[in-house]
């Protein structure tokens, strides 16, 4: 006996498509799927067809958006530009509510084990940008990992010379948090980055 | 400014629909769409509404099927029936690969927390199709949680007249699991119903 449907095999397949969606999961997932009304599941399916007709990474900035450029780069004046691996940081920083400049999506980070050098993220784009004259600040706020710092090093290097001010997101105790469930490599940053009162 | 365009907005919420997804998940699925190629976001539009459109429930058991009847009750002769609560259940009992008889899917337990009652699941199709004389013994593979023991008890007390036989699949230790890790109620459970060796 088949085990499943064909169609049902076809969905299950699909679903693995998604980051961290293994079989089970996505047995339950394609399960519900038959539950939902007509015109959930068609809003679904459209949705994921529309999205990838109609975003485009902004040709300024990298930054998702449906249009040439993006809705950041239209109406934001400013001479600082926020340096991302992603998208997605993009609307983290956005949510945090108190940066009010532009940014760059690297689309990656320098990874030597991936075997991604500096030319295979939007560096160059980066420092085109900056080279129009109009920018006094690069904040780099690529994650706190290896591969995030190496890249933040890197930018810094390459845009020093061209007399920008290059800045990184401040590294400490996450707001909130108990400084005994700290890392030690966190607290130790802590501790040298101290700031006076 | 828009948190984020309105076509990912849109996918965002279509992926809220499912099982235990919440916006942050929802919004790491909806991103990783768009790295996706082209091909393979169409595939899983068009499985989504393929699904939905072919996926059927068996008029017999209950089962899905992309046909009127299913394919274990177009080839299997039995006079066994097996109950179970949810079409993933029929599978489950397939892989296990020692059940060679029919299925009836409840389609739900008895739930009076959630006013579901005995006519809120498929048991009228059960007493239907055992009432045609060829079936001979009922397995109620319900879960041994409240729902499944109440509505098991109900089966049983309706198909007894019928002068069928009513059996609850073996409740007990599982295989491979450690007796010290098992919970007071099925241990009691594996006392209670112990088999002469």
């Amino acid at each position: 006996m088949k085990d499943n449907i064909e169609s049902m095999e076809k969905l299950i397949n699909a679903f693995t498509y998604l980051p961290g969606v293994g079989r089970k999961t996505a047995e339950r997932y394609a399960y519900s799927i038959i539950s939902l009304p007509n015109d959930d599941v068609n809003f679904f399916a459209d949705s994921l067809k529309e999205v990838k007709q109609k975003v485009k990474f902004c040709k300024v900035c990298g930054n998702f958006t449906d249009d040439e450029v993006c809705e950041i780069c239209k109406n934001r004046k400013s001479d600082i530009i926020c340096v991302v691996k992603e998208p997605k940081d993009v609307l983290a920083i956005e949510k945090a509510k108190n940066y009010n400049g532009l940014y760059h999506v690297l689309h990656g980070t320098i990874n030597p084990l991936e075997g991604k050098g500096p030319n295979d993220i939007r560096i160059k784009e980066l420092v085109e940008r900056v080279s129009g004259g109009k920018i006094r600040e690069v904040i780099v706020a690529t994650n706190p990992d290896v591969e995030g710092e190496v890249t933040a090093s890197y930018i810094a290097q390459i845009l020093k010379p061209l007399n920008i001010k290059v800045t990184r997101i401040a590294q400490g105790i996450s707001m909130g948090s108990a400084l005994q469930y700290a890392d030690e490599v966190t607290l130790s940053k802590a501790i040298a980055d101290r700031k006076e009162m």
